[in-house]
C-alpha cells in the first residue's frame, strides 16, 4: 500500500518505522493514564487500549499487560486506582515497508521510570 | 455503607448526587476524547469506558453510546478519527443515600455542543 | 445573560451551579494529570490550567495550587514528574443565576484520595 | 551526560533520536488535545505546552503554535472550543549523543490529519 505522507518524509524504511514506535508508545502513555480501575475493569482496559493502537497506521500486533498485583483488590469506596506508568507493560510491532520495529513501555525498577524502547526486527 | 468523606459536605443527598454525577461526566469528556476509534474497536471501547465509570464511588448504572454514523468506515492509512464530544451519549446514574440522580452528555446540535445534564430521579 | 441551555434543565440555579462544579473539577482531574513537571514550568501549568478553566461556562474565579515540595527538584534526566492527582489543589466559583458555588479539588490525606467537594456560598 | 538508560537500547545516536522525537509528538497529541481554549488563554496555553515538553529527556528546543484563526472569536456561553490537532503546529528538538534530530506535528490539508515527521539535522 502506498503511504500517502511518504513525500513528508526523508528516511530509510527502518528509521520511520522506529519513530513510529515512538509516537504510539508516546500517545499511549498520555492517552490512558488516569482511567479509573480496579479488579472488574482491568481486562477490559486492556483490550480496548490493544484495539485502539491498532487503529493507528503500521501497527501489526499490540499487547498491553496491566500488572495486576500493582491494581489492588476492591475494598472500599475510595480505594480504586487510576492507571499509572508503572503498572503497564506495552509491546507492540510497526511494519513499514520492509522494516519491523519493536517498541516496548514497562516500567523500570531501578529507574523508576515507564520507560520506552525499541528493537529493530527487520531493516 | 457509611461515607468517610461525608464530613467534607454540607448538603443534602440529592445535592451530593447532583455534584457527584456532574464529577462523572466532566471527567469521561476529558479521559476519553483522542482514543484513535474505528468499526474495529467501537464496541470494545464502549464497554471500557463503562466498566471504568463503574469503578467510581457511587455510580449505579452506566449506559456508552458510540455514534456508529460518526466512527465511518475504515477506508486508508491515515482515515481513522479519534473520539470526539459529538460521537457520545453517556448516560449514569448516581446513587447518593436516598438520592438518585441520572446524568447524561449528548451532542446537542443546535448548540453544536456536548451538552452535560442531569435528572433527579429520587430526593 | 440567557442560557440556551436552560430547557435541558429542570432544576434550582444552586442545583445547577453544583452540577456545573462538578463538571469543571472532574475534567481537570483527566485532563491535566499525566503533564510532566517539574520547578522550571509549574508555574506556567498554574496558569494554563487557570486560564483553560476560566474559558468555561459559568466560571466566575479559578485558583490552581501545584504543591512544591512534590514537585520536587530538577536532578538528572529521568527525574522529572508529572502531575498527580495529590499535588494540585483547585478552587473554583461557578455562578448560575444568583447562585454561587465554591468547588474544590483537594489531596485529602487519610483517605489518600483527591476529594472533590462543594459549598454553597449563595442560593 | 550518561544515559541510565542506554543499556536498553541497541542502536545509533541517530536512530534513539528519532524514536524520542516521536515519543515527544505522540504525547503532546494526547495530552493536550481537549483542553478548553479561547482567545484569552491560547497563548497561556502554548507556553505551558513549551515548557512541559521542555522538561522531558533530550529536548533542546520547542515551539508550539496554535492557529489563532481556529481558535476563533469568545461569543457567547457556549462557542469556546477545545484544543484539537487541526490548530497546532509543533517543533521541537532532540538532542541525543552527537545526533540532533528534528521533530514537527502540524495538520496536512490534502490528508485532513495531523502528520507528525522528522528530519534528522546532524548524525
Amino acid at each position: 500500500m502506498a503511504d500517502p505522507a511518504s513525500k513528508y518524509f526523508s528516511c530509510t524504511d527502518k528509521e520511520r518505522a522506529i519513530f513510529e514506535a515512538g509516537v504510539k508508545l508516546g500517545s499511549i502513555y498520555h492517552q490512558y493514564t488516569g482511567i479509573p480501575i480496579n479488579k472488574n475493569n482491568v481486562k477490559f482496559l486492556e483490550m480496548a487500549i490493544e484495539k485502539a493502537v491498532a487503529a493507528q497506521p503500521f501497527v501489526s500486533r499490540v499487547k498491553v499487560t496491566i500488572d495486576r498485583r500493582k491494581v489492588g483488590r476492591l475494598k472500599s469506596t475510595y480505594k480504586y486506582k487510576t492507571l499509572l506508568g508503572d503498572m503497564m507493560d506495552v509491546r507492540l510491532r510497526i511494519q513499514y515497508g520492509t522494516a519491523v520495529v519493536e517498541g516496548r513501555m514497562a516500567w523500570v525498577v531501578s529507574m523508576k521510570y515507564p520507560l520506552m524502547r525499541f528493537k529493530v526486527l527487520r531493516e
